[in-house]
């Protein structure tokens, strides 16, 4: 490819004339970011925690936390600088904004102030970036419309816009289940979804078909074929998954409800990693037609939210179960030992607070089966059942599916009837266990082990946190109870969900008590 | 709707300790902005002709502008300031970084260099705000995927993204032509318009489908039921029409060709309006079918583009036409005399300029035909044709298009069939004369009357502009001939498109010649 030129041509206009050199070293930075010069960028930006640069995807502050950004991200869209504005200062000190023509269209805009030393020369000491707005963002959406599809009546939900995973039937569209080899021979479905059609159906449109892991077989919400969907809470970290489209585009604000599904965690871990309301509902309460299967014995549909009274509001629509509460609550501490303690710590601490402001009872402690026992259990019985559903397919398609999840199919591949058999009378006996412990109190726990990894964490990192993670979430799993994350928790990392587990059937009532300890949120 | 409260409880941090003053003036900004408190906004910024305002729709440059933006917007989305980071210079100057919580989701940036003065306190000279990007921008899509439709081939157009105008026929996708109650009554395509699949066929993909003026009765751009598109080239200024949508996603970068019609103007004054190179092909060169006509003696089929290069591969391969362009070239000092001063001065100054260059040959003087007969006698037969497609439907569905489009179906109703036979006539007489002149020299003309006039524009004058506009576009309409607008002129107000009018089936041999002509861009 050829050198690009950098065009210095712009005009510069201002309230002053420019000091000395300023914009030699405008010109020095614009060609070093064309040629991703990455030291000299370093060198042109200054050396302090409190330099600050910010764009689309949040704010950096810090050089250091700037330079790793640049040393991973490849280069910047090429871009000619076509008018440069100056707000002089002083001879020091000056505000120079320049409006961008991005070679790949439309128009941006980059604010920069500088600041001039004698040891270091002109560097900037803060920039803002715009670029324009992609047609779709391609890592949490399929497809959108205005709206892609219609509601058929005016009710409770009217103006509210849903992102559907990428696993419901919706007529006229194909399902392509995280996967482009799947959806490329996917037809489209004749028929609605119950799930889908029952938001239609109470005022709510459709705004697209989001992203999810490939099959929903992972927590992570990474997906190597079309990008892993940005986290809106916490600048380049992993958003959770496996709704991690759903999650996405409703903690971005391109939609205000997320239709998903949570087998594993996978309406939780998002909702707790984006700070959003999410319900995992009671296994079968809400119709899983029309829903490309993982593992149907904990499969369920349920909904993500900004705002708890929205997902109250849902709830109470389409779950108007008469199921009520526990007046107890519980914590499990051998669940919260094996945490890292600022988590632990952070969710004690929030328990008290709810305590102490009479929102809650003091909670009781509740011993919990062996969690790695159980999720052993949970992960035989839901690989059996992933095999069944997907593996024909799985081994039809070689290569289709990538990384962790192709190695999880690997291992599912692997399981025996005896090893399922066994597993499954093991969950049955859990499951008595854990739905005797949730009659007579509701559960709290952290809904993640940890708030979410960045992006750049490595796959045993990110593998660590999932395993730690599942050995919570898979209790409401193999209960078949319902389970709400309630963003109400937040570390310096980010935000953390509180999750509330009921006995099955009580989903209104569940969310409706978790919607009440809002406050802690403040 | 409750008083909205702004919470001032974000923390703030920065280089050194504010200046005295400086986070109480930030937070009075912020409670003016979330009133609307109009004057109080103007006050916090500093009263100068360099003030600085800029976001994802342009950089408005001087207090009166941003003044008149604030007045225009009815107010900013309701926010919450999550965190703000300080560049602190001296005692009276400082920058000011927030980061924004959107109620509606996602997360911004606000980016103010505050000064202060002894007169006015603490004010802002230079402002960048950052809002969350949405799911789809419905002024210029109704429905986007990744892609919408895949190509069916590899070839030459590989890579290259298309917004196709919605009047196209897409297999299992409607039909919407910019009119909501058309679109409600729409049934799914059952075939792709071959002009889709020609461009599938090359490699291409479908982006999404993209908004039209109401059936395309229009080159303003403006549609009332979806918003107008934004002018991607000139912040605040109408699009052009009808192929609007189109236009702005090319020129915003959200897709690389617009698949659009030009009947009287339809792609060659949006191309002028935002800078692009537009094709309106010969008459019938490019079939019609599966397209929703407007008058289909002169709906043709073309493209939009950002380049002339991907506009010359495009012609080459759908339009391989063997037909020469004459060699010599002419202006129309007649059409001339009628345009402002400056847009026929940018023209003569740019004709001037190729000439000097050696681009061209010095171009002979041509009379054409009284433009005011020659547009009236094309609106004639164009309006009984368009009554024809589409007065059942209209008649049967009053109130369905708005304004200025309603108007335009009212007149067409009248035309009789006396008045069409005349015209019918006319027309030929008048397609024989301006054939005789094509046929041995190519025509250039200010490719619209104006540059792009701004939305605020009163619809007296962009009524005014529309008509000149048409008196210069109706000559290739009449004859039936190709025409490329070349984004190669621009005056202060904008850009303007230098169109080449050449003898039918000519189209390629004349965009070639017009990308030979690009020096004159820089």
């Amino acid at each position: 490819m050829a050198e690009f030129t950098v065009d210095t041509s712009a005009p510069v206009e201002g309230n002053a004339p420019l000091p000395a050199g300023l914009i030699e070293a405008f010109w020095r930075y614009e060609r070093a970011l064309m040629a991703d010069d990455v030291p000299a960028l370093d060198a042109l930006f200054v050396d302090d925690p409190s330099t600050l640069r910010g764009d689309g995807s949040g704010l950096l502050v810090g050089h250091e936390r700037i330079a790793a950004f640049r040393r991973g991200r490849g280069g910047a869209p090429k871009r000619r600088i076509l008018e440069v504005h100056a707000q002089v200062i002083d001879d020091d000190d000056a505000l120079l904004v320049a409006v961008l023509g991005p070679l790949a269209g439309g128009r941006g805009q980059q604010t920069q102030l500088w600041r001039r030393s004698d040891e270091n020369g002109w560097q900037v000491s803060a920039a803002h970036v715009s670029a324009p707005a992609p047609a779709i963002d391609p890592r949490i959406w399929r497809i959108v419309g205005t709206p892609l599809v219609g509601s058929t009546e005016t009710g409770p939900l009217d103006g509210e816009t849903v992102a559907v995973k990428d696993l419901f039937s919706i007529a006229g569209h194909r399902v392509g289940a995280g996967v482009p080899r799947y959806l490329a021979r996917a037809t489209p479905g004749r028929v609605t979804a119950p799930a889908v059609s029952a938001l239609l159906g109470a005022g709510a449109t459709v705004r697209g078909i989001a992203r999810t892991d490939e099959f929903a077989y992972s927590i992570a919400g990474v997906n190597p074929h079309y990008g892993t969907p940005p986290n809106a809470a916490v600048p380049g970290a992993i958003p959770g998954g496996s709704s991690s489209g759903p999650a996405s585009a409703v903690a971005s604000g391109q939609a205000s409800i997320g239709l998903a599904t949570d087998t594993a965690g996978s309406i939780r871990v998002p909702a707790s990693y984006q700070g959003l309301w999410g319900l995992r509902t009671t296994h079968g309460a809400i119709s899983a037609d029309g829903l490309l299967p993982l593992a149907p014995s904990f499969d369920t549909v349920g909904w993500l939210t900004r705002s708890g009274e929205l997902l109250a509001r849902i709830t109470r629509l389409l779950l108007p179960s008469p199921v009520g509460l526990p007046a107890r609550v519980a914590i499990a501490p051998g669940v919260l030992d094996t945490l890292e303690p600022d988590i632990a710590g952070t969710f004690r601490a929030g328990i008290d607070t709810l305590v102490a402001e009479g929102l809650i009872p003091k909670p009781s402690e509740v011993e919990l089966p062996d969690a790695a026992a159980a999720l052993a259990t949970f992960r035989t019985v839901q690989a059996a059942e992933a095999w069944r559903a997907h593996g024909a397919w799985i081994t039809e398609n070689p290569g289709a599916v990538s990384g962790a999840v192709a190695e999880r199919f690997r291992i599912a591949q692997a399981v025996t009837a005896e090893q399922e058999s066994e597993a499954r009378e093991q969950l049955g006996r859990l499951r008595g266990e854990l739905r005797e412990i949730l009659d007579d109190r509701v559960l709290l726990v952290p809904a993640a082990a940890s708030t979410a990894p960045q992006t750049t964490a490595s796959p045993d990192e990110i593998d660590a946190v999932r395993t730690a993670t599942l050995q919570i979430t898979c209790f409401a799993g193999i209960a078949g109870a319902p389970s709400v994350s309630a963003p109400l928790l937040s570390t310096s990392a980010g935000p953390l969900g509180l999750a509330l587990v009921g006995p099955p059937g009580s989903d209104t009532a569940l969310v409706d008590f978790a919607t009440r300890l809002t406050p802690l949120a403040r």
